[in-house]
């Protein structure tokens, strides 16, 4: 994540400079990874602690580099009333080799400077205080100053690169694909409609911004199988909305979804490949970049040992893949009871994934070929009746359930057209036809929800614990 | 972009394996870039052009993985009726050194499938024709399948992956800020607000769906500096939305924007380097990696020489500073006459934007230190009356105008507080004053308009022609 490179030449640069020379800026991160001892260093943060003895002053400081706070060794003269927990300082002098175990460096303070106060009593956080995911929640502005939150959104920040960087190294073209449009991809969901806030204080008769009514994106689909057509391999990384109730720990009215198009795809087996591959990659990569901020979750936030063990396993296996066919008589043959009766045409809940799951060894499970009739109009037919399916796929995964959907996308003429025309959609469409008459190949794509993905990873529970500004009422928006 | 390795090991193995073996798929910029010849290749893509001859049959097929073809020489009896322009085909065969000048690589087809045919009579794109790009924006759906729009949507991508890059490697921590929101930033510009599809259906009278008119985000400033009190270098790079007319060749409804806070900044001057910096580096990253593609933009899109030969002097050359002040004098010497006089005190027009690039030397200006009274509640106080001024910068590019506008943030609560409670506003951005209270310090920070930048380095006129999916008429949103 940090740009080491440039503050090391620095620092080599300063140990051999006079005194008098401008301090060198580390940040703390660089300062906790030095080689060898410096002076002139300047580093700057926030204050995790203070600690005043006799003899000396110990301050811990973070400047949101790293989980680990650089620790700070000063004279109790250069101690001031304002230096407290959460205020921000700027300390010059030397870094060197602490005889402490916890840390390789320290720095040795020649000055402190208190860049802005603290006013600790009505800070929401206190020192040496964990506090709860619940409790930070409240703070939306501060709870990022948090080890928890500081922790999420580095890995966050990490994971996002890694999945851009995956799609990148595989000749994948990136798309913005359009969050106002006109179309609600498969009818599926709540969906956000806009208007200019002017049109929406006046009345549902005026004539609409876009001439047609205009949604917020629900999934950028189609508009990447736009692109497959000119690219064979895209990919697109954007928030998209679903109106619906948000109180749960399971949704939220805004997310991010990762998705991916490939053109010259005939089998679901390469789609699913690549789902498998982007998990292992993006995680394995997240992993090596920030070991302690995804240990702090696997040790404080996950239950037990149970998270870390389970992604080991999810790491090192081969995913399994089983039949929508074989699930439901897996489902069927199961001690356990269902709320809902497993029966074939009927999706699954997340009950069901969840034993599906358990029964297959608590590990990723590709659920295949689903019922026709369960399926949005552009998976492509299996013309396997009696038992009618599509070539579509879910990832399911332990804790979580569902965590990414494809299919192969009918791109015969014909198939679409007629469904189409049974759904009465084949107006609205016809821009979606008309890629069918102009080189059309077999193709298929899927969706990997960027917050499940994270929950999957860390272990957290709550989807509101993953995002950068919690939303946990709806009357909290900032 | 493309993961060559993975092409390059298979190709590797191919070339000893016995002929029984599966052709190797190959993407077209991996066959052009082969360094020897190879057999057992399989190439996919679509037909850019068809030529017969006699004795032989010429190919050009295209996958999206590059400006340049890839040429296709077979036996005349491997044509067929439905092997036209647009179709998409499937090439088996060998990969021979070309006699052509043009290109190094071109294969030798044994087999042609053609996987999906074209109805080139209603196909709007015809063989060989360079469309305008008026034309094609009336197929949003089809026109990435030209070269003009193929290689704009590679340089995006690039360009997309080069500012991600660019910060990551500098040691920011990248924040999703959210799309939906219930604040507007600074007031400026009209605001899409959102409901559900049903409230919209009903009437304003009833709740919404947050509780709070709910709005999609004209800037994701604010949310960007809680975090810069925590990581202390953050950036965003998402999609930011303006009801305004969207008729023109300068807006957009719905654009990107790449924005950075820096915590520790006391002067302009560090994120006036940031800017110039962030341009210098991901300019060159597109350069260097689409040179086809930025040279069709240069030699038919952009005017003449012209934009070439500016990029070039704006990568070599120091950015020019000058203060508003300084800008205004420079205005009222210049022996043009203005549509707006220019005074002390006025905004900068586009006309004036113009005359001071022109009068530095159609170079990047920026110009800092704007009037206090012109500016939004946020911009740092230079505290310099009677001309009184805030620390803000604009930059200046040639042909664009505004590029970047950015500014020392006002982190003194006392300065905040008044300001905020003159202005009523002091109760809707209680939050951000509290961010004044907890360890406050100097930062400050810029956006840059994405599609802006695209215009500026590609000459593009028309900002319809550098994103994914035109709206050139509001009722055009796909």
């Amino acid at each position: 994540m940090l740009g080491a490179r440039g503050g090391w030449q620095a620092l080599r640069r300063c140990a051999s400079l006079p005194r008098a020379q401008r301090a060198v800026r580390l940040r703390v991160r660089e300062a906790l990874r030095a080689q060898e001892p410096a002076g002139g260093v300047k580093v700057q943060g926030w204050v995790r602690s203070v600690r005043s003895q006799k003899e000396v002053l110990f301050l811990h400081i973070n400047d949101g580099s790293s989980l680990e706070n650089l620790q700070v060794v000063a004279d109790p003269s250069l101690e001031n009333r304002d230096l407290t927990f959460g205020s921000a300082v700027e300390v010059q002098g030397k870094l060197v080799k602490s005889p402490h175990r916890m840390q390789d460096m320290e720095l040795k303070a020649e000055t402190i400077h208190v860049v802005g106060s603290c006013d600790t009593w009505s800070f929401p956080l206190k020192m040496k205080e964990r506090h709860p995911l619940e409790y930070i929640r409240q703070f939306p502005h501060l709870r990022c100053r948090s080890n928890t939150l500081s922790s999420l959104l580095r890995i966050r920040s990490e994971a996002t690169a890694a999945i851009h960087s995956f799609f990148q190294d595989n000749g994948y073209v990136h798309i913005h694909t359009p969050i106002i449009t006109s179309n609600d991809c498969e009818g599926a969901g709540e969906l956000f409609q806009i208007e200019t806030s002017h049109e929406a204080r006046e009345s549902a008769e005026k004539t609409h911004f876009f001439n047609v009514p205009a949604f917020l994106t629900v999934s950028g689909q189609l508009h990447l199988e736009v692109m497959a057509g000119a690219f064979t391999h895209v990919f697109t990384f954007g928030p998209t909305f679903r109106a619906e109730n948000s109180q749960s720990r399971r949704h939220l009215a805004e997310f991010y979804m990762v998705e991916a198009e490939l053109s010259f795809t005939e089998s679901l087996q390469d789609i699913m490949q690549v789902m498998e591959d982007l998990f292992k990659t993006a995680t394995n990569t997240v992993l090596s970049k920030c070991p302690h901020d995804v240990g702090l979750f696997h040790k404080y936030i996950a239950p037990a040992q149970k998270t870390k063990d389970r992604l080991e396993q999810m790491l090192k296996n081969k995913f399994v893949t089983i039949s929508y066919n074989e699930a439901v008589e897996i489902l069927k043959q199961a001690s356990q009871t269902f709320t809902f009766k497993p029966e074939w045409g009927c999706d699954l809940r997340t009950e069901h994934e969840k034993y599906l799951v358990k029964h297959c060894g608590e590990v990723p499970v590709f659920v295949i070929n689903y019922p026709y009739n369960l399926k949005p109009f552009y998976m492509r037919d299996n013309e396997d009746e009696p038992q009618h399916t599509v070539a579509a796929v879910d990832l399911l995964v332990p804790g979580i359930g569902e965590l990414c959907g494809g299919s192969l996308r009918e791109e015969r003429l014909p198939f679409l057209e007629s469904r189409l025309q049974r759904l009465g959609l084949a107006d609205a469409y016809q821009w979606y036809l008309d890629l069918r008459k102009f080189g059309s190949v077999p193709h298929g794509g899927f969706g990997m929800g960027f917050e499940r993905y994270l929950q999957c990873i860390l272990g957290a529970d709550n989807i509101k614990d993953v995002i950068p500004f919690p939303r946990f009422s709806h009357s909290c928006l900032l």
